[in-house]
């Protein structure tokens, strides 16, 4: 029952693309990935994803649109949808989804880490 | 698949202690918060409950011991662990927990809601 800074765990690592876990509830975690260029497309079949963006811009680009999500603002991308997130500078971002969801769904990619260190 | 902006949905309502939902994802909900004085002592036999402080202060006491949280900062409650959420001045939080988690807790107390409005 200790709180957490959120800015200040960013500054535990500097990895793009690599989500950090900073805590874990009701089968829920939640991780910090600071971003920068382009995913990979993908989805997760059973498992919805929030993105809440704490600093920089981030684009999510889905199959028939593309949406800018600032810092304050979230996004929910539903289980099955397609979606490859985009930051054209570093961004910062907070993903709330089940620990069961694979980094970058069934698709395996240079970039897919199988581990998310705990901070 | 919209973006939400968080502050501006507390334009949408401004009564203290009454979680409006902005989003459910996995069995979860994102609610939105403004709070003021002392809530109730109460506890959630399954299910942990995260506050993340958006303005104010937030006190978060607990039998043995109170946390101040601050804007950018979470904390998250334990199930079954006894707490008291309070506020000096008004504060504005965002929670996530399961959509099964009622609001007092077993506690009925004359702030106890029983439904969220969504928005």
């Amino acid at each position: 029952m200790e709180k957490i800074n959120i800015l200040s765990k960013y500054s535990e690592f500097d990895a793009k693309w690599s989500p950090h876990s900073i805590a874990e509830l009701n089968g829920q975690q939640v991780l910090l990935a600071k971003v920068k260029g382009e995913f990979v497309w993908h989805s997760h079949i059973d498992e919805d994803e929030l993105f809440h963006v704490i600093k920089g811009k981030l684009r999510m680009d889905f199959r028939d649109k593309t949406v800018e999500v600032l810092p304050g603002e979230i996004i929910i991308v539903p289980k099955g949808v397609e979606h490859r997130p985009y930051a054209e500078e570093e961004a910062w971002i907070l993903l709330f989804e089940p620990i069961s969801t694979k980094h970058t769904g069934d698709v395996i990619a240079e970039v897919t880490k199988n581990e998310y260190p705990k901070i």
